[in-house]
């Protein structure tokens, strides 16, 4: 079928099994074909079509809730809820969301994007159901991966306790981003094969039936037996133990398996988890066989042969960090890394690779991540925790509690620092000033390029007074040439990229080239701009800002970053002194709203941070201090 | 023994069961008698002093590393290790530290105060150890409240999966502050009982030796079944699977037992946990009987007779905020509230008893509280989360990526903000303004006083345009007259509260009394200030500030939290414009470092901000706006 005709999911209610079958094969080839070309999470979505298919046939959204946790493996749903005839504009600018989106569907009633959110979400909307005393079921479908998070666990243990009408799909694709770590995967492990235990179990419990004992004195005890029976060889005795009903496991891509076991779920009282084992990519052979990740996410490919369309270029700034941190633990020996299930995305494989025994991935887990790190630097290590802007927003407890109250020397490498594009809102790497320039005892600069990624990283392995952030933007490097020798970059001193007498910009990262190229136009009209590279965010330099007052310069701030409580904010505090009253100081930066997905440079023109914005801005100013003055 | 003598813990290596026997009645003595005077928390601490002893006469701390989870049970360890002598001034201002404090002794090797950060703190130091191959041991003590926060569940799924050699005391007193919630819960509830069980296992396990099949084909199946009844009557199933070796339960009063535990633990490879059954309050009648968890943390108290020394006084603002709450329950079946663990802190025990069914505890568990909130809002419901300004710094991505992302109507009821005194750098709420204010679509207001506090829940209640967040500080109302109806605030709008004209103070809760006390003692000066209640401080007044501004006034921002992106920060950003560049603004808060305990009218003073500070900051200011003029 033309699956752009789609309006609604209700049509699926009278297919049967072979209809649904073709349709399955229908999804799978209209996903590698659009993904193809507009990139996207094809793997976790080629896992799901049976599963979005069997949850659509057997409950009735948008009165029941369906909640994806995370949120990139609902194109399935997208598609069989209207909006196949969006995918050639998936993930750019106004087009359609990489992730649930209220305000697209009715359908989509719980935005994801981060993850392990789903079950807290689900039991709020069960508790807001029985309140109402209405009936809706509520579906959490969350992956193995995303259950090691703390809020997950907090969630189980709440909802198990609760006992409300709710159920848990697990979709377990024994792979989530990076292979999963943690004892919880161990438990998964063993249900995988639960299988086998079957005949075990059934020849087991014929033979209890059978001894006297049990009959009489130890009855109770042969109960509870029977019940431990359960726990051990269906191996679903870790969810048994947290209240809830245990089914499967379950062939996740057998649709006549997935709808008898959510029919069964509807009927039972109480939390249920149906425990559905996926295979990522499915149906794809590309994806199937994706031994490291690629599929998970990714660029256009080639369709037939899979090949992953690759653009030249320079080193990814992630690359620069791990291969700096590398050669800094060459010799450093105290130098130990962490990830949070971001081992590829943070390239700390390629540090695992040189030392496998100073890597961790603890799981998706930030907060554990952050307070291990702190354990590890009151034993005298350099521990490194290298996570991106919006997931570090996870630990932000944990950054005041246990590492700036304490001061210890933790070394945050915030990636993905700055707009990230196409994932969007809930990526968005752009409050990690705001939310770290205030605690005490923190440090943080930011990168304007590769090259000077490699020296803050080794700045902030040598630093010893306290926790350090660098922060650096997702994608490529400028290719910019690469020193040689690594060198220390003093913190609290900016660095004069262009001298210029009528106004001066501060700014960092990202921003670094977008201020040149304007003092470049502006210079061709006889304004002469001098652009310093304010890479020490906190402190501030503030020698040099009280030479730049000294002299009477307008500044002007620049920030791929939230305004509010942003650097041009720490620029106005330092400045909010009666020395100074007569300084002017512009801010530019992203105003106090979410910033949908789109292409980086697009969303910037948006928000007011384009190269004719900074000109048209700096032309505003210059006047004005003059009639200051 | 005169514990005041106690210099190092090594003395009691030497000591047989009966001397600890009596070391420990001379400590809960010691305890019950100090604690009596200061206030603290005797309860946690007195059933913990056989723990204590035990942890100290089997390891060698400092060598051995002990980590205390929260902290507020460690006063025995600092009898223990040479601070008894320090007693007199617990938790008063530059006196002993009610948790653990570095700074204070080598045997306090990590800090605590927020919950559940201990077995992450031990996994970094328990991975520092092995690189170093040293050969310590990690002991963390975990309560079985803090045991449900989302980080500790993290920790323990890495610690399981890395199986490093660690040991984890959990221990289970039945209560944390409240009653605990949650399924794990009934997990230790299970344990618990678990020594009856014993009898049945013993008999069931010859049983299953003499079943011919177990000898044959199903050999494998009964080695499966011999662990799974080890884990089903000894119960400690959850822990097993999780790949701890589990111990326990052991009375945590039976020093005998315990030490034999612990030797037996130190043997074992990878982690273990030793599951130790203690009784709150253990020694000291008030305390053991103490139903409501009022022993848990105490005022000072009659030593003989148990009772608690109450200062009268008006009530205090969790109560108001609670009671007002129950009050728009009444009309609004949509109210639902929301607490993680803090039913009686808060004061939501005083709604739950009106509105049993609309009253969640969610347990130690800030993140899933917030997004389950969210959950509920989706569906119409309006939720309130009340929670400390330092706890809701655990949920602050669920704030940005669940709430305000989706500009959902949940309402954060933020108590303890502002300083809070003994609890001292852990558990100053002076963060809440930096961290919420960026975040787009956030509302937050500041009460000054009871009665602004009960008209701020019940605009809260109404307000339907998104999150929004009321704060309030710790302790008594200020005893002003409660109006008997119920108004709103409007948001964004200040209130003026004394006319003047030579300066204008805009500040906000509990510094509002004390710009009053300036602003009169200056009038007699024949300085004339103004004083706005700026109870908005997201959005602020703009017409206010514009006005303010166009009349010339110099501004003098006052807060008691965190100066660096702080409401002074949010009006230096306002008037960040060409229109008013000409506007004096000085800004009095806290500076950039972590605040100590001592009184709060103590802390103030020594941060400049008591009412001298404020006259003489005025009188800097006057001259330099007429100067500037």
């Amino acid at each position: 079928m033309d699956l752009t005709t789609i309006k609604d999911p209700k049509f699926i209610k009278q297919y049967d099994l072979e209809q649904l079958e073709v349709l399955a094969e229908e999804i799978r080839t209209f996903l590698v074909e659009k993904l193809s070309v507009t990139g996207g999470h094809l793997g976790p979505n080629l896992g799901v079509v049976e599963l979005t298919l069997a949850l659509h046939k057997e409950f009735d959204s948008p009165k029941d809730k369906i909640i994806w946790d995370v949120g990139h493996q609902a194109y399935v749903h997208k598609i069989l809820t209207g909006r196949a005839n969006r995918f050639d504009e998936l993930r750019q600018y106004k087009g359609l969301c990489g992730f649930p989106k209220r305000t697209e569907s009715e359908h989509d009633v719980w935005e994801t994007g981060h993850s392990s959110t789903s079950l807290s979400a689900a039991m709020g909307m069960a508790v807001a159901r029985d309140l109402k005393t209405a009936d809706e079921n509520i579906i959490a479908v969350i992956g193995d991966g995303a259950l090691t998070g703390g809020m997950a666990l907090e969630a189980l243990n709440h909802i198990g306790h609760e006992q409300k009408d709710l159920i848990v799909v697990l979709n377990d694709n024994e792979m989530s981003i990076a292979p999963n770590v943690g004892a919880l995967h161990n438990v998964l492990g063993r249900m995988r094969t639960a299988g086998k235990y079957q005949k075990a179990k059934d020849e087991l419990e014929q033979l209890l039936k059978k001894i006297p004992a049990f009959g009489g004195k130890i009855a109770a005890t042969a109960e509870r037996l029977k019940d431990s029976l359960k726990y051990l060889l269906v191996s679903g005795m870790f969810f048994e133990e947290m209240g809830f009903t245990y089914l499967g496991p379950v062939d996740g891509h057998n649709l006549d398996d997935l709808l008898e076991n959510m029919k069964y779920a509807k009927k039972c009282e109480g939390p249920v988890l149906i425990h559905v084992i996926t295979k990522k990519g499915k149906g794809y052979a590309p994806a199937e066989n994706d031994a490291l990740g690629t599929w998970h996410g990714l660029g256009p490919y080639k369709m037939e042969s899979g090949e992953v369309v690759k653009k030249p270029g320079p080193p990814s700034y992630s690359a620069v960090f791990a291969n700096t941190l590398a050669k800094t633990a060459k010799d450093n020996e105290k130098v130990v890394a962490i990830t949070a299930a971001m081992p590829g995305g943070t390239k700390l494989d390629l540090f695992a690779k040189e030392f496998p025994n100073r890597m961790f991935d603890v799981g998706i887990a930030e907060q554990h991540a952050t307070t291990m790190a702190g354990g590890l630097a009151t034993q005298g290590f350099k521990p490194v925790f290298a996570v991106y802007s919006t997931f570090l927003q996870r630990s932000y407890d944990q950054v005041v509690h246990d590492i700036c109250r304490q001061n210890l020397n933790v070394f945050f490498a915030i990636d993905r620092a700055g707009l990230v594009g196409a994932d969007g809102e809930t990526h968005q790497g752009v409050f990690d000033i705001s939310y770290l320039r205030h605690i005490p005892n923190m440090t943080i600069l930011s990168a304007k390029d590769e090259n000077e990624l490699q020296h803050m990283v080794y700045t902030a392995v040598q630093y010893n007074d306290g926790p350090i952030a660098v922060r650096y933007p997702r994608g490529n490097g400028v290719g910019i040439k690469m020193d040689d020798e690594l060198k220390q970059i003093p913190i609290g001193q900016w660095e004069v990229l262009k001298e210029g007498s009528d106004l001066a910009i501060l700014t960092f990262g990202t921003t670094v080239p977008l201020a040149e190229e304007a003092a470049n136009h502006l210079a061709k009209e006889g304004i002469s701009v001098k652009v310093i590279n304010a890479r020490s965010i906190k402190p501030l330099d503030e020698e040099m800002l009280h030479d730049l007052a000294n002299k009477n310069y307008p500044i002007l701030t620049i920030e791929e970053a939230a305004l509010q409580g942003g650097f041009g904010s720490a620029v106005l505090e330092y400045y909010n002194n009666e020395e100074y009253y007569n300084v002017v100081v512009e801010r530019m930066g992203i105003p106090d709203q979410f910033i949908e997905h789109g292409s980086v440079s697009q969303l910037m023109e948006e928000i007011g941070l384009s190269c004719n914005d900074v000109i048209n801005t700096i032309k505003k100013i210059i006047p004005r201090k003059q009639q200051r003055a």
